[in-house]
């Protein structure tokens, strides 16, 4: 089994975490390592991941497409294909630190494996995640309070509603933020320079226009401390079609677990435009 | 029946093809107006349109996914569905100028109306169109040959294999438009604003790079004169979806006639970047 605390901690202390190759990092989940993966592979694109069978496949490519701000698909695995160009030599049901599993829409499991679950007639998506541009707002000088207080990342279910597609509808999912008033303009105009991984943010400040009545309970991830004179921000999340599974309970889905992403070989900045 | 040439020349005479409503110009085709649609609506965005049934639907999205330059989505309307926001009261079955159809890959039909071939099972395509930025290099002081000419834009089949995916698989498909060399910079920086729209060109003089031998054979359209001091500049088109049913023989597929385009109601600018 993965010791996923332990094996950071030791990790942290011992190589620089940011400095590791996306193969390398793969090859340490692939082994047991468990943690968020914000911060790991300064420069390299992180991913999130749905997984749903052939039958349900058109749909959420629909979704994908009629939602590309918290839905930028990066790539597509053929049916039963568990490895690609976006991860070389990777396999997809091992290489992440850990996967959520639905069966009719519930939350069955959040195992580090998933090869007791493949099947041939899996699809899996490999959709934009917001860290990938993290590194840019850090070299902009913009702190990430998650990375500083070394936890995941929050998230949050919104009032917004996702066009559907077919069988397959649900909320807005968002990540946060907070970030300085003064460095708000930069945060926006940094990130709008990165659409196919979320992009700009979708709101800033005022969480009760979408819905969020309480920051410090995240619906995914884990809550951040906001300073005196930060601001939330809030950008489309790659966990959204994961809220349309629980929404729209096809028979299996499987995602990553939240924060713990696929770490591609593609370079931050070949999203760049 | 429709009356092509007929109506067209009467229509040129009558009123402003370019200051028409795309509601009009929908109306004017379901009633039988067979006609290329450059320079028709301008302001508007025109589309390519490809319709299969839904067993292939996903092969079709994802092929578009891979390849989006030639094929960017503009929308896609949900199985037996005729009509959609692209166009409001419209009828894709009637609302085109010309449709072609194919069935095991083979051009079948080049019908004006294709009620008779609809299906509850049949997922529509809209897909982007260079014809949207025409009005953009016009007005950026650049002559459009086939426009100034009167004849379709010309297209060609290249050497370039795009992303199959799954059963579908084909080469690129390019227009071409002769452009002063002194003007190519000013077509790129244009163009590529537009990137919903096929975007900058993909190559720029030097056809047999691409495979085309002969520039007066267009596979489709028509042939346009190329003045001296001109370079052929080619921009990834959106019969590309066609070319890859020619290769890939699904049982029935319907696209436009090539040039005989949707014109929507959305307008250029919601597409410019």
């Amino acid at each position: 089994m993965k010791d996923g605390t332990g094996s950071r901690r030791m990790l942290a202390d011992e190589v620089s975490t940011a400095a590791m190759s996306p193969a390398e990092a793969r090859l340490l989940f692939r082994g047991g390592v468990v943690t968020p993966t914000a911060g790991w592979c300064a420069g390299y694109a992180q991913a999130n991941l749905i997984i749903v069978p052939k039958a349900q496949a058109f749909d959420f490519l629909l979704f994908a497409q009629r939602n590309p701000k918290s839905c930028p698909i990066l790539g597509v695995l053929d049916a039963g294909e568990t490895s690609g160009p976006l991860l070389a030599d990777g396999d997809i049901r091992t290489d992440l630190p850990q996967y959520t599993v639905y069966v009719d829409g519930e939350k069955v499991a959040e195992p580090t494996d998933i090869s007791g679950y493949w099947r041939q007639d899996l699809v899996t998506f490999i959709v934009g995640c917001s860290f990938t541009f993290e590194a840019a707002l850090q070299e902009g000088g913009i702190p990430i309070a998650h990375i500083d207080q070394g936890t995941n990342v929050p998230m949050y279910r919104t009032s917004i509603w996702c066009q559907p597609a077919g069988s397959i509808s649900g909320p807005l999912v968002v990540s946060m933020r907070p970030i300085p008033a003064s460095q708000v303009p930069d945060a926006v105009r940094i990130t709008s320079r990165y659409p196919a991984v979320h992009g700009a943010p979708v709101h800033v400040g005022n969480p009760e226009e979408l819905g969020i009545t309480d920051l410090s309970r995240p619906d995914f991830g884990d809550p951040v401390q906001i300073q005196e004179g930060y601001v939330p921000v809030f950008w489309a999340c790659g966990v959204t079609p994961q809220a349309a599974v629980m929404e729209s309970k096809p028979a299996l889905a499987i995602g990553h677990a939240p924060g713990h992403m696929l770490i591609t070989d593609a370079r931050d900045s070949s999203y760049l435009v």
